[in-house]
């Protein structure tokens, strides 16, 4: 398993032909804006190109692959786009370690699996691949700019996240440049509630309850609300950010049951509140503002120890 | 009254002394980020400088100012900034009739009341301010860049509405390469809800009804509701929008009670359906997506007419 850089990566796939282009689980804007792209493009190169993805894709990414002729064939090639990990492939791990290449932009925590890798430090791996196409000799079509900024778009929360540099500015002013429909997209992934989401954040608003001078802010999902509404995988991810989101809350946890006694918990900070340390003492792990755990016990109990943790967390403010 | 270009602004500004800076009434992060900006500039480059508001500064532009030092004194020339029409100045208009230079981006519908005026058409006024500061020699801070991108990621909904362009984007890198804190300012303004909107859009969401097979949506705000939830007029606009979100509707009406029988009408469309001449029906006005008008009468009669109205703009899709 080596390294290679972007001019290498180019140079392999412009040489192979009836290539499989892999996206990961829980397909988000990214994983599937590459994909998109990275297909159209080898297609417009005389290439043969498919694409697979372990779970379905949402509905509100259907327009990547709309005008998309992917034809079924049996790879020589396989290429993995926005994969950290073998794992993050779901039921198609096994192909992932047949890969020759993987494309990625978790620079620090990519886990190597393919024969090749080319991972960079990017606000998204798009925006790695707008540089790729270019050199690859494709031409960035209005529907590849389309893919490339949806990836750029959905990596940086439309350009509010701290990832966003300022070469991800010029990324997305060269793809509106060349055609992207910003703001057409933007709409469709930013400002659009379905009613289940809006079922879902309505209960949450109401029951959310604030502690510790309103430093702390919970939100529980039993699973008769999880039910209720029809929330899928993808709408419960989107709603943990919402507890932080309160005014004054630097520390917003939310508690999902999962099973009989078990809870997946988000925990979203604010600075200089780290969600790290109170995750591992659950056992669990993240990033400074975004972890988790999974923790055992009647809701009562897993809220009690949650506050405790968390109330020492933000005491000091 | 006069059109100057951006070179004579910077020529005036620099030859002058003792400059007031007015922002339009019910300020926004653009206005004051303008003037903000433009205050720091001047002082920089040795000029006195203050700045005036019809309304208060909503707490969350307070970072704008905090460190800015603006002496009264009585001013020579003045300035607008960001004001379409000298109306928009609320209880400082008879300043604005004597104001010699107004920088506005309202290219179209800017309505001359100063001396000179540079007005151009740009997402923000900020970003035809980011080139007149070069001009004038004065140094971009931080703390100006700060101000420059508070006014840029307000006026284009942080990059996601269709006004944004590609000089939008590269006027957004300049200004973080010049140390603009765009991630902090994003979650203070976009990633913050105050309690009082969370209360106002659980209210919002559990009200809402929907029409024509869900291509139009309703939400009532009666002042009762207002009242309870201490909803300020910036609250109160930032929800008007919310009806629109939800997925399928191509227009959001939201009807607020503003006296006896007498009620404020905003209309949020999608593509294809124009709010103008829905608006226009009742006396009102706007853009293709966004409009307003008053009607009195009871709720049941408001919300009737304008079902009736919207009925027809939405039948045909």
């Amino acid at each position: 398993m080596r390294e290679v850089t972007m001019r290498e990566a180019a140079a392999m796939l412009r040489k192979w032909d009836d290539i499989l282009v892999l996206s990961h689980r829980s397909p988000d804007g990214d994983t599937l804006g590459c994909a998109a792209a990275l297909v159209d493009a080898l297609l417009s190169i005389g290439k043969r190109a498919m694409f697979r993805c372990a779970d379905a894709i949402p509905e509100k990414f259907f327009y990547l692959f709309r005008e998309l002729r992917l034809d079924a064939f049996t790879p020589a090639h396989i290429v993995t786009v926005d994969v950290a990990d073998k794992a993050l492939l779901g039921s198609l791990e096994p192909l992932g370690e047949k890969a020759e290449l993987a494309i990625d932009h978790h620079f620090g925590s990519h886990r190597p699996f393919a024969a090749c890798r080319w991972v960079e430090e990017a606000a998204a791996c798009c925006m790695m691949e707008a540089e790729l196409l270019e050199e690859m000799g494709a031409k960035i079509t209005p529907r590849i700019a389309d893919a490339l900024y949806t990836g750029l778009a959905t990596d940086t929360g439309c350009f509010k996240y701290a990832n966003v540099t300022p070469k991800a500015h010029r990324a997305a002013a060269a793809l509106i440049e060349r055609g992207a429909r910003a703001a057409q997209i933007n709409t469709a992934l930013f400002d659009t509630k379905s009613r289940t989401q809006i079922r879902l954040e309505s209960a949450i608003f109401s029951g959310m309850e604030l502690f510790f001078d309103g430093k702390c802010a919970v939100v529980c999902l039993p699973k008769a609300l999880i039910a209720e509404t029809g929330a899928t995988e993808s709408d419960l991810d989107g709603v943990s950010a919402l507890a932080r989101q309160v005014e004054g809350v630097a520390c917003g946890v939310t508690i999902r049951e999962r099973g009989e006694g078990e809870y997946k918990i988000s925990l979203r900070t604010a600075e200089p509140v780290d969600a790290v340390p109170i995750a591992r003492t659950f056992g669990g792990g993240g990033h400074k503002f975004a972890a988790g755990c999974t923790l055992h016990g009647t809701l009562e109990e897993v809220k009690a120890r949650l506050l405790s943790a968390c109330g020492e967390a933000v005491r000091a403010l």
